[in-house]
């Protein structure tokens, strides 16, 4: 059986390329449309059945509305960005075809979509939807569908909260002037298992990380909702409030459902 | 050869019990005191040549006024607590043997000594400091040794800041209302690391790092430089500043040497 042709635009990006390889391996001819090749973006839509948006967050609403009206009209539109309720707008707005919007919960650093989770929200259509979701899951990815806003809702935590918070740690070790080699020299186990998360952190794309918090409408909220925590507990410690700190400790244990280690 | 005997005030805490372990296993008589044995710890100060203490932070100091006056004038009084500055005075002013601080960066929940990091406060005298810092790296322990001022200021950052970020994110995260299941199934891979430290943190005895974060007089000063950054990065991500958000994690990249993935 002969499956569709999958275009991918910005296809020599990162995450581009590893869908490409991924598409490949799993025998599907694929096409790549970058601002590098010579095949223009839109030309590469109408030779092939699906057209995949990887491009930066931040244009991928323009990019949408560019290629959207060459997709064919019996073809599947979709994007792989970190953000989905606008994108799959953009999309939907612009093209008559079917359209799914999928964010992979992972980056390209991964060996295998095995076990790797990808989010897919439904924008219009059930076929490709049925295509896209049976390939996924049948290469060993972990589904999970629901709507654009909710998404959105849930990375701003997932996401969001995540980046933040290991962002102003690393931001005030720096700013308190603290020297890193004897940190490390110094470092609890605890400690010890922050710094491989700061450098994962600051690993990844910088540009990706700041579309995530700057774009996402959800995340200064999220970041409200830290700085309201951090003001609360510098106020503890700066009054020495024993019984409000432990008290806040075993408050979050009931809610994260932690046991504490047995003591005497 | 006869070795010295080893009193540990507190020797029924977990943190006490597993130094009582450690020496025995190193071949030594361990004497235990603590509130639950008829021995009592001034008693046992007189039959010891080592005193430990290993009693909670919060009331190290005046434990060791009463026990310092009856540890012998030719033995070690020495502590476990992760303040060294208060300890140690206390120690030193109430007592006229040696005196060291010591503080392990691990919980007694690691099965073995061997490459875990102890911190040595030397405070009177220098032949017991020779003598345990010889036998904890005999035992596979790494020594470092400091001030207690430059301690409690390092610990402010290792323990203060790495609790306080952990906690605030726990915080957050329940202010918010989110639902644990459902972030957890649609963790990205940053968001998986992020869970465990959570529950690692919430698994500690709260009691402790209530007494880490409200005793250290330099945590507030730790709290204060977290307030400051996400003060900041809440104010970038609300007006959209993508820019200054990817200007920030470049120039955290500088200080925390870390060097990006490869970006097309």
């Amino acid at each position: 059986m002969k499956g569709p042709i999958i275009g991918i635009v910005g296809g020599r990006g990162r995450l581009g390329a590893w869908f490409k390889n991924l598409f490949e391996e799993a025998g599907f001819e694929v096409m790549v449309a970058d601002y590098k090749t010579d095949l223009a973006p839109t030309d590469m839509a109408e030779r092939c059945d699906v057209v995949v948006l990887s491009v930066p967050i931040a244009v991928t609403e323009q990019v949408a509305a560019e290629i959207g009206p060459h997709v064919r009209q019996d073809g599947l539109f979709m994007d792989l960005t970190s953000r989905k309720t606008s994108p799959l707008k953009a999309m939907l707005d612009h093209s008559n075809c079917e359209v799914v919007g999928a964010h992979p919960l992972f980056g390209p650093r991964e060996d295998s979509i095995k076990g790797r989770r990808v989010v897919l929200c439904p924008g219009r259509g059930e076929r490709w939807f049925g295509w896209l979701k049976d390939l996924l899951e049948s290469l060993g990815a972990v589904i999970r569908v629901t709507t654009p806003e909710h998404h959105d809702r849930l990375m701003s935590a997932v996401q969001g909260l995540a980046h933040l918070n290991t962002l102003i740690l690393a931001a005030a070790i720096q700013d308190l002037g603290f020297d890193l080699d004897e940190l490390d020299a110094y470092a609890t186990t605890s400690f010890s298992h922050l710094r491989p998360q700061i450098a994962r952190t600051l690993r990844q794309d910088a540009n990706m990380i700041a579309s995530i918090l700057t774009l996402n409408p959800d995340v200064p909220g999220a970041a409200a909702g830290l700085e309201r925590q951090i003001v609360r507990l510098r106020r503890v410690v700066e009054q020495g409030d024993y019984s409000a700190c432990s008290r806040l400790i075993q408050e979050l244990r009931g809610y994260f459902g932690v046991a504490p280690e047995g003591l005497h």
